[in-house]
C-alpha cells in the first residue's frame, strides 16, 4: 500500500497562508508529520495560494526535500510549475497527473519522458469524466499503453479510476471499484490509487463514508490512496483492511500497530 | 438488509444470568431495544444457560413474543428445542441452522417442512468447514437444491459462507467474500448471512476488525448479519456502506440516518 499525504494542499487555507507568508517551519512540520505517520510520498499542491505559482512550488520543493526523505508528489493543473518542480527534486518524483485528454497529454508526457517520476493517471480524456466501468477501462488501457510505449515502467503508473459522488448517482461507488478490480486485472503490472473525499460530496458524515469507502477500495485491490495519514481511524481502519483482505502476511503489520497503540476507533 | 440481532445469547453472562433467574424485565428490554435500534430479527440461543434448554426456550419464546413484534431467530444446536420453539412462534420463525452434514439435515429438515421458518444454512457437509470458494459454493449449491427441493422459498434461505479468523491463514477474509459473491451470482434468488466476530478471533483490535470486514461484505452483497444493532458506530458505518455499495435509493435512508442524529463514528 503507497500512501500519498494529502495535507500539503493550498485549498487547505492554513496551508495556503504558510505558503504565501513563506512559514517554512509549518509546513516542514506537515510534512515530517506525515511521513512519521506513514505516508510514503508528500502531495505539494501551491495552485491556489497567493503569488507565482512557479515561485511558490519551486519554494517549497526546496523547503521539503530539506525535511523529509521520502518523494514528493507535485500537484498541479500547470505544466511550468509541473516542470519547476521536477527540475529540482533529488529523489524521484510523483506528478499528479497526467490524463488521456488531447491536450493535457502533450503538455506532460515530454515532462515524463525528462525526468521519469512516478505517474497519477486519470481516467479521462477529451470526453470527460466516463460514466461507466467499461469507459473507465478502455481510458485506462489508452494511459497505460501511452505511458508504457514512452518507457514508462508499469510500476511507476498509478491509474485514478475517477470516483464520483454517490449523491449524484448512487452507483458511482461500485463503479469505482469495479473498476479498480478491471484494471488491476487487464493491467497487473499497474498500479492504482484515488482520493477519498469525492465520494461523500453533498452527503453528511463525510469522514465516515469516506472510510468506509476506502476500506470497500482495499478489498477490491486498490494499491494506493492520497489521504490524511494524520487521521489515526483512518489509517486504523487502513491497516485492518489490509490485514483482512489477505495484504499482510500474517497480519503482522496489523498486530505490530495494535501492541504499538497505534489502533484507534 | 436483514439485521439479526444477536444480544440475546446465553454465552454471554448477562444473558445466561436473567435467564436462569427467570429475569422476564431484563430480557424483554434487550428484545425491545434491539427492535428499536433496527433489528429485522431478535435471535435467541439459551444453549448454554443453566437448566432445560427445552423449557429455557419455550418460556423465553413465550416471553419475547410479547415484548416485540419481529420474528425470533432460534438459535440452537438441539432439535428438540428447535421444535419446541417453533411450535410457540406466533410469527414465522428464523432457524439457526441447518447444515449439508448428514445427520443435521436430517433432523432438522423435517422441522423446516413443518413449521416453514426462514433458514440461516451453514456451508458446512460431513467433510466439516470447507477451505475453499469452490467447495462453499459445491456445499451451497447441495443446501439450496435440498431446500428448494423439499417446498422451502429461496428468499427465506440464507446461505452462511462461514467466515474463519484471519489469524490462521490471511485468506480467509476474501474467501468469504468471494464465496458470498460466487453464492449470489449462481443463486440470485437466495440470501447471504454471516456473523462479525469469527473473522477477528485471536487478533486484538476486533471490534475495528469486525467492523471493516463488515463494509467488505456489504460490498461484496451480503443480504444480512448476525450482529449488536445496539453498536452505534457499527450500524453508522452499515447504513454508510449500503449507500456506498448503491443499495440505499437516493441515500435516502443514510440522509435520515445522519439527520435523526444517529451517524456516529
Amino acid at each position: 500500500m503507497v500512501i500519498v499525504g494529502e495535507l500539503i494542499n493550498s485549498t487547505r487555507r492554513d496551508v495556503a497562508g504558510a505558503i504565501a507568508r513563506r512559514d517554512g517551519a509549518f509546513l516542514k512540520d506537515l510534512a515530517r508529520r506525515q511521513a512519521e505517520a506513514g505516508a510514503d510520498i508528500i502531495d505539494v499542491n501551491v495552485a491556489v495560494a497567493d503569488g507565482d505559482e512557479v515561485e511558490n512550488l519551486k519554494w517549497l520543493v526546496n523547503l521539503l526535500q530539506g525535511a523529509v526523505d521520502i518523494p514528493l508528489c507535485l500537484d498541479s493543473p500547470n505544466p511550468a510549475a509541473l516542470k519547476a518542480g521536477l527540475s529540482l527534486c533529488g529523489q524521484r518524483a510523483m506528478i499528479n497527473s497526467i490524463t488521456a485528454e488531447s491536450h493535457r497529454w502533450d503538455e506532460i508526457l515530454p515532462l515524463i519522458q525528462q525526468y521519469k517520476p512516478r505517474v497519477l493517471a486519470l481516467c479521462m480524456d477529451d470526453g470527460g469524466v466516463p460514466e461507466t466501468v467499461e469507459d473507465r477501462l478502455r481510458i485506462a488501457a489508452k494511459l497505460v499503453d501511452g505511458l508504457v510505449g514512452a518507457g514508462v515502467s508499469g510500476d511507476d503508473v498509478f491509474i485514478d479510476p475517477l470516483v464520483k459522488p454517490i449523491c449524484i448517482n448512487t452507483g458511482y461507488g461500485m463503479t469505482a471499484l469495479k473498476a479498480t478490480r478491471a484494471v488491476k486485472v487487464a493491467f497487473p503490472g499497474v498500479k492504482t490509487i484515488c482520493g477519498l473525499s469525492n465520494i461523500s460530496y453533498g452527503l453528511p458524515g463525510r469522514r465516515l463514508l469516506n472510510r468506509a469507502f476506502m476500506v470497500m477500495c482495499v478489498a477490491a485491490g486498490m494499491d494506493a490512496f492520497i489521504l490524511d495519514p494524520l487521521d489515526r481511524p483512518t489509517m486504523s481502519l487502513l491497516d485492518a483492511s489490509l490485514a483482512l483482505a489477505g495484504r499482510d502476511e500474517y497480519c503482522m503489520n496489523y498486530i505490530a500497530a495494535a501492541r504499538a497503540g497505534k489502533i484507534e476507533f
